[in-house]
């Protein structure tokens, strides 16, 4: 059984956006594994925006990471040792084990996946955290009703994805706002928006007149910035506005500025609404059933972007969320994960 | 019987604050009232910082006022002439008159005010729409429950003297953000507030703190810019931001930036809604009667400051809102009212 394992550590707290120095690559020491706890093998590291806001040292919905700490991740991983009656040798299972090649944890931290039903990755995606976060995101912040104009922004990306195809399975009319004609084209051939819109190459506010021009019933927000922006000029009356994220900002030194337009709120009777997913852990399984349902039923598609590489390549992998790499393939859409 | 007005209208669209260009004073020939109109002579015109905003042209909850038209505003008037079978020449009416000294409209453009239980200029403000727009913003939209904290900008103002005596009757501790001490002592010291915040001469973001050091449940926002983003920063989970004006923009040529920490919607679980008064037009009576029972209960007090000088004088009250002289003398706070 292995003794020592590989991690990323943060070294630096970055100034925009993350770079080498950021980062430092370690080998520790494990300790054996006592009553009650497992020695896990990592196979699947979940790559988040989210992981971009943990490393400034400001108060969130979650502790800053601190300097020296491993980086802080979600991952799947194999279970390669067990001193816990629920857990034998094999089991597959998540927890938050960090950017690292072995962990050792309670059993309490570790949950079992259902390898049965879905492949790994894809519960660190359409039934992981993204697809919780589109599901209660869209359904119970959003409020969404059949018939209703949705219109999501990151609409390739993990979230974005779910949050279209959720729409569109619940009957509403779904717009993208994604970058590059290849995403866009993905969005309406493959994942079956109505429309998409390429920020890239259109003016998002004008293009968004054209496309829902009796204006959206549910924004939901990955990006902040200038979409919103442009999204907040096409409300509809009693227009909900749900802030998911805003990944825009995320590297910037500074805060920027606000949306100007958020007095369209005013004019539309509309409603702008930050939701964290981690409040609705106790219902996770409800929305793990129903999209499972909807998998199983071909009414949406679980869309994975794998790196290979191992923790070494964390940093560079993490960066490709915030450059559109991580999905500007072509190939890739939805979650982005490091294969370890 | 008079047969002509003066009235000021609309002459070019202001760039910034208006100034004598905007308006010019014309005089009018009066129509003859025909069957089902009315004469009324205005006595009270209510000056409002939504009337910087009809001034524009763009779309919004009214249409713009145009070129040339009598200046939109709320009035309370006598009636002097009727051919109407509900109105006798000795009633007060309010309604949508504009800045005139008389006017003919039709008997359904007028309701009744009972001077029996106000005088006239409260149905301008308390038991106007800056009360109702108070009441159904805190209750309605802001969902105030007792034992909460509710912070209100622009405090000394018609809606927010309103709103902090509402929250105060309703069992909240209350804090007022105002311009002057002055202002920020008669919040405390003849209106009940718990505190009050002097935006001149304080750290708003700071003071927050200091304040209310477990964060605000509602936060009423007649303001805008810097303040808001102070109150963002001061949220409690599950914080209700109820927009209800920006008057620090009003006199912007290009929209100034939004609110930079709009994002604590997310950290802390919050929404931020816009709303119109206009919307809950059926429900005024539920308002008018509470106001009321709190008015006579001395719960609450009706505070105007009352301008002499006729319609000549429009312009240069109007932009007494945007000074803060409106309210900046020590004696007036509450409603600004020109009397005619």
């Amino acid at each position: 059984m292995t003794s020592e394992t590989r991690q990323v550590r943060l070294a630096n707290r970055p100034m925009g956006m993350p770079d080498e120095a950021t980062w430092s690559l370690a080998t520790e020491e494990l300790p054996s594994i006592t009553e009650g706890q497992l020695l896990v093998k990592v196979d699947y590291i979940s790559i988040d925006p989210a992981m971009r806001g943990w490393l400034n040292d400001v108060r969130s919905y979650l502790p800053p990471v601190q300097i020296g700490e491993v980086m802080r991740s979600l991952d799947i991983a194999t279970v390669v040792g067990s001193a816990h009656p629920d857990f034998a040798v094999g089991d597959v299972v998540s927890g938050m084990f960090g950017v690292t090649q072995y962990a050792v944890c309670d059993g309490a931290d570790a949950q079992k996946v259902d390898v049965a039903t879905a492949p790994a990755p894809t519960w660190l995606g359409t039934l992981g955290i993204p697809g919780m976060t589109a599901y209660f995101g869209l359904l119970d912040v959003g409020k969404l009703k059949a018939g209703e104009t949705v219109v999501v922004s990151a609409a390739a990306g993990a979230v974005g994805s779910a949050v279209g195809q959720i729409a569109k399975a619940r009957g509403a009319t779904v717009v993208g706002i994604a970058g590059g004609p290849d995403k866009c084209r993905m969005l309406t051939d493959e994942l079956g928006f109505d429309a998409a819109v390429d920020y890239r190459n259109e003016n998002v506010l004008r293009r968004l007149r054209e496309v829902v021009p009796d204006g959206m019933d549910v924004y939901f927000d990955n990006v902040g910035g200038d979409t919103l922006d442009a999204a907040l000029a096409n409300l509809r009356h009693g227009a909900r506005v749900v802030i998911c994220g805003g990944i825009s900002a995320y590297n910037e030194e500074k805060l920027p500025p606000g949306p100007s337009r958020y007095m369209s709120l005013l004019v539309f009777r509309a409603s702008m609404t930050g939701f964290v997913v981690f409040d609705y852990a106790e219902r996770y399984a409800e929305a793990t059933e129903q999209i499972s349902a909807w998998l199983a039923d071909g009414l949406m598609q679980a869309r994975e972007q794998i790196v290979e590489g191992g923790v070494e390549k964390f940093g560079e992998c993490l960066n490709m969320l915030f450059t559109g790499a991580g999905t500007g393939t072509g190939t890739g859409t939805g979650k982005l994960i490091l294969a370890v």
